[in-house]
């Protein structure tokens, strides 16, 4: 049990790490609403398992509803497309992870800088280096939420379609996967950068990782 | 106003019928869940605005909860991360829909196969004419609800970053957008697939669109 939880921390870290966007599902006058935002994280962070850190505007309403409530933050990709010999074994490849909890409102200083760089961060790793500090025009426009790690699954399928013996055997219908993955680059530098200032190595990590 | 519905409703076509998956949101005991699941469309369905289709197994505690309720149904393809030069402005280039509703379950046996053909060929236009017919113990076994896709909202951004005048001025950070794709193929054939059988025009079709 403790080597299978183990492999999931890894599946959960490996998984987060190199999605950019989750679905944040919170729940507004008893309806759902599912919104896609960029994610942080803190391994380390205060909270039971780690802390997923999101952000938006103070004016947000769902997010501004998602603080001191129950959450669910789902983060999915998908890895391929399993085309099998019926309609009913046709399935996805794919690796997700759906996090439920108490979305905490992060009000410290510290922690809300330490959440707010790890959001560029995860974006682009050590970019967060490179800027200016937040005014407090900027934070005081912002919201921050935390939310543990601790009540996390993850579940995935990879591999062929699994067909029906008699499917396989009438040997009729093609079947098998299609590949899907997700590419990034080449940069496209913004037309008011001079002409000194070159795509930085943290930017060119993203790039070739 | 007619030509911006008319010009939002292309936007939501174009986005769902090249996405593979959706993030549906649903409320069980007062809290929300949201489960990546792949989808189909019926434009012409017999709900308001069209039909969304969504299946799944009759065990599926979180599918089953959502009949007859309200749901979130969420779309998103990332197109890109939006690199400032101020954490503030970091961002990402993205269409999103998000498709509020009561979701019906579908009974009724014809438009059970209409729904259930609409997903397979979300995946694969015309692949459902490929295989047989779904058999009583699948029919059994499955699920499908439907959502109108009436109350859509699309949202979107793209282009460079927009930075401060006094972070362009100081003209010290590089700024930018690194694309992001989904990339599909090549096609793996299954092991279990007789020489014989190539790969259909209609998988073919997917590889290069």
């Amino acid at each position: 049990l403790r080597e299978r939880g183990a492999e999931d921390r890894r599946a959960l870290t490996e998984l987060l790490d190199s999605s950019y966007v989750c679905h944040l599902g919170v729940v507004v006058d008893g309806a759902p609403r599912v919104m896609p935002t960029a994610f942080g994280v803190d391994y380390d962070g205060p909270d039971r398992g780690g802390t997923l850190y999101l952000h938006g505007s103070v004016a947000a309403r769902s997010l501004v509803a998602a603080g001191g409530v129950d959450v669910c933050v789902t983060v999915t990709q998908l890895d391929g497309l399993v085309l099998a010999r019926s309609a009913f074994h046709h399935s996805m490849n794919y690796r997700s992870a759906v996090i439920h909890g108490r979305a905490r409102r992060v009000d410290d200083e510290q922690e809300r800088e330490t959440a707010l760089n790890a959001i560029v961060d995860h974006i682009v790793p050590g970019r967060s280096a490179e800027l200016r500090s937040n005014t407090k025009r900027e934070l005081a426009a912002t919201l921050v939420l935390a939310l543990p790690l601790y009540d996390a699954s993850v579940k995935s399928r990879s591999g062929p379609p699994q067909d029906d013996d008699q499917d396989v055997l009438a040997g009729r219908v093609w079947a098998g996967v299609v590949p899907v993955k997700t590419e990034v680059g080449p940069a496209i530098t913004a037309g008011d950068v001079g002409d000194g200032v070159g795509v930085p190595w943290t930017v060119e990590n993203v790039l070739t990782r």
